[in-house]
């Protein structure tokens, strides 16, 4: 994987001279057509062993381009908001709106192979961290953004000399820390790992480039020179937005017995006034105790709540968080996405919205829309809500993986139910807002609902995530179900 | 102003049930009717003596309407985040959108009442903080947020009554800590304290709704009564946004002699090819070891650019960020808002964007521009642009007061300048971007953008944030001055 990084490039004050403006033109050029044009965002990694110039390669990148129109992040500790999501998190926050360039110095790389150099971690560890990485960066891909991935590779001994070489310089002595002689002395293990990390994440969405970097002009021509080469293909590209697949999705399949998981519920169960009163209370006084318990500062709880329209998911919402002080939970209704959220991957939005330790985020509606109203409604191409599935279900891993306790409701009612609520909702005042055309719309739909919820329930119903459905014809029934799955779920995860 | 609030108020359960279901259908009714039309935000502030019930009247607030358009924050220890930036900051991030009613569970009233109270600042650093706060508000309210104040009121005598009783209880007694207890012995020093806050920021546009909070059921009550009455009011109001002044702007005045801070600039000064590399050169390298030195992680940097079009903004940014690693700044390009900043108050785009200690944001157009391009393109009505000197003018207070540097550069060119740039941008293949009809048309536009730009001046260059004037036809002139006046300011404050 190095060999051809190991061969002693170098090129001359002259041919570099020659070369730059150019570069530099061509290079200001693309990134204006992308900033102007808005169509896709471009994520640079810049990463490589110790002390082969990274900083001065970004530096020399944002002095060529406009840094207008460049984001520059430098992923150091941690702070204590980012700590108290999963690992994650800060990169998310920190992704390219579309038209921007953003430069990670270090990444989602470093942490996996730092740690398995110093065999703090294990081979499965690492394998773990590597695969997840790939299905990241495939996601940004098939959301169309433009991955490009650097390595900058020194040989131990050309490392060695380059410390030395700074450590000589007074104005540069302050960049060579105790730690990366460790890391030097640790370099064979660090290579090794980093070529395998390297080997399996270079795929044909996003390959590393791999630069030898001892040779500052060599190193900063041939990152600037790819860059530009990434940047034009892209550009030039007719079809702008990467299709992963042109096969047609699989018709939604209806079962030939016509039974489903929806079909098989027993809308029927319901609970008399007296029993609901006394199991709801006791319930309520579960989820307050628990919530208020020191166990509960360790770990935080995502709700989703999807449902049929007029299933009730505001009433049992308000069933929840009146047990709850109102400080430590948030709701977040979704609706159509905001401008700054269409200028990035679909889950974004979500993403943004995780809580802190010992809080709670409820989602009426969530990241479900793409594979329920955006399919049957056609807001979103197949392609798009058949790969959804994928990255719901290892958006969800991330959140089990950080110790969030993520609980899925999907109630469900029947079409003549829904029909009552919809005419009793005329007629009282407060929710004379909550029935729109749009709901006698999605209404006319409802087998095509209905196969959606299915796949979705078949293919997002997993061992960390389960899909709690919920028979909500009553709404008794359904509220106090939906409490004591909660305070399981909670409880067990305490 | 405490009185009518110690006179013993209660109700029965009787009258609370039978009030009660009016009430929330109102409350609803009310709070549906802004979420549909997004028209303002509504802005609770929760406040009061300790334990007199603040977090349940949060709560059943919470209760009685819908959860899924209220934001309740609880301002707890700022995080390390928040503690990055000035203090209301976290005021600033927590603003609810157009729209949303945002509930502050304590506020910006909290930290100067109770550091007055114990005699940690002086009655001067109270008086500050009060007007800080009432100019706050007005802005608030200049923006069409719908401000609603509860301040809890227990006696003395109430609040130990009450103390006693929650410790007497087993599921409440956590409720009261010992600070809890230490604030009852300082219980004068406190109300005083209080009284006079209360009494200070009771304006027109945000009054305090006294409340007494022994009885529970009258607290709730009346708390829920005067937000839906206020609510209520706002939206049958006629015209929505309030206008504070129905007074014309004054004219702009033209001095009689021709004489102003732009016509006086010499805008013959020049600078030669070696004397501009050598002093462009030493200023960039004192910038760099200004911004890698110990004392500045003590401090953060705001460099905010206008001037004319063409005038060379760009360009002078390009040689500041040179000299800087790409880690330390962030350059934002000031275009029009988003859709989430559209729902917030204008200045909020600009808050959210404040750096963290020892890194500098760089804006390429700024907070100005309401005064400059609204102004004279008639995007803002008079009223706006008018208030808007003197809600700059508290903002960068704000910042200076954290000990941020904020410079502020106008690069001046003039007329003729600028139309051999416009016509030079036409023909470089990676400036054609830069050049667009709308140029051409601010262009027409000359005297009113000057007028604009003196006012600006004249209203804003303030101790704590001058303007810095660049004499630009000279691009090498403005970019070393820019420069030479960067490194003074953050020396200075070094």
């Amino acid at each position: 994987m190095f060999e051809s990084a190991e061969l002693g490039h170098a090129v001359d004050k002259k041919f570099y001279d020659k070369q730059r403006p150019a570069l530099r033109a061509d290079l200001l050029d693309a990134q204006t057509q992308i900033a102007v044009e808005k169509n896709f965002p471009v994520i640079v990694l810049v990463g490589g062993v110790d002390n082969s110039g990274k900083g001065d390669t970004v530096n020399t990148l944002s002095e060529w381009m406009d840094p207008r129109h460049i984001q520059t992040h430098a992923m150091g500790d941690p702070t204590d908001e980012e700590c108290e999501r999963p690992p994650m998190w800060r990169f998310w926050r920190a992704l390219p709106p579309k038209g921007k360039v953003g430069i990670f110095f270090n990444s989602w790389y470093t942490q996996p192979i730092r740690l398995r150099a110093r065999d703090e971690t294990k081979n499965v560890d690492l394998e773990r961290s590597l695969e997840e990485i790939a299905r990241f960066e495939r996601m940004l891909y098939d959301e169309g953004a433009l991955i490009v991935k650097f390595w900058l590779h020194l040989s131990k001994k050309k490392q060695k000399e380059r410390m030395k070489a700074l450590e000589h310089d007074r104005r540069t002595r302050w960049r060579v820390t105790d730690e990366d002689w460790k890391n030097h002395t640790n370099y064979d293990a660090l290579r090794r790992v980093s070529e395998r990390a390297l080997r399996e994440t270079s795929t044909a969405q996003a390959p590393w480039i791999v630069v030898e970097a001892f040779d500052a002009r060599y190193r900063n021509l041939t990152v600037g020179k790819a860059l530009r080469d990434a940047m034009r293909a892209r550009l030039d590209r007719k079809e702008r937005k990467p299709r992963p697949s042109h096969v047609p999705p699989p018709p939604a399949a209806v079962p030939i017995d016509d039974r489903d998981v929806l079909r098989s519920l027993d809308l029927t169960k319901s609970l008399g006034e007296k029993k609901y009163e006394s199991r709801l209370s006791a319930a309520q006084e579960r989820l307050n105790v628990a919530s208020r318990s020191k166990k509960f500062e360790r770990i935080s709880v995502v709700l989703a709540f999807e449902g049929n329209d007029a299933a009730g998911k505001g009433g049992a919402i308000r069933r929840v968080t009146r047990s709850l002080d109102a400080r430590v939970y948030h709701v977040h209704s979704i609706a159509a996405p905001t401008e700054e959220e269409r200028a990035q991957p679909y889950l974004w939005r979500f993403w943004r919205q995780l809580p802190r330790k010992r809080h709670i985020a409820i989602f009426d509606r969530s990241w479900y829309g793409r594979v329920l109203v955006e399919r049957v409604e056609g807001f979103a191409p197949a392609d798009d809500w058949m790969r959804a599935y994928g990255e719901i279900n290892d958006f969800e891993e991330r959140l089990a993986d950080h110790g969030i306790v993520l609980v899925k409701f999907w109630l469900s009612i029947s079409k003549k139910e829904q029909l009552a609520r919809f005419e009793a909702r005329k007629k009282t005042a407060f929710k004379r807002f909550k029935i729109t055309e749009e709901d006698w719309r999605n209404r006319k739909k409802w087998p095509e609902y209905e196969r959606a919820v299915v796949d979705m329930v078949d293919r997002t119903s997993t061992d960390v995530a389960p899909w709690h459905l919920v028979e909500a014809n009553d709404k008794r029934y359904a509220r106090v179900k939906i409490l004591e799955t909660l305070c399981d779920r909670i409880e067990a995860a305490m």
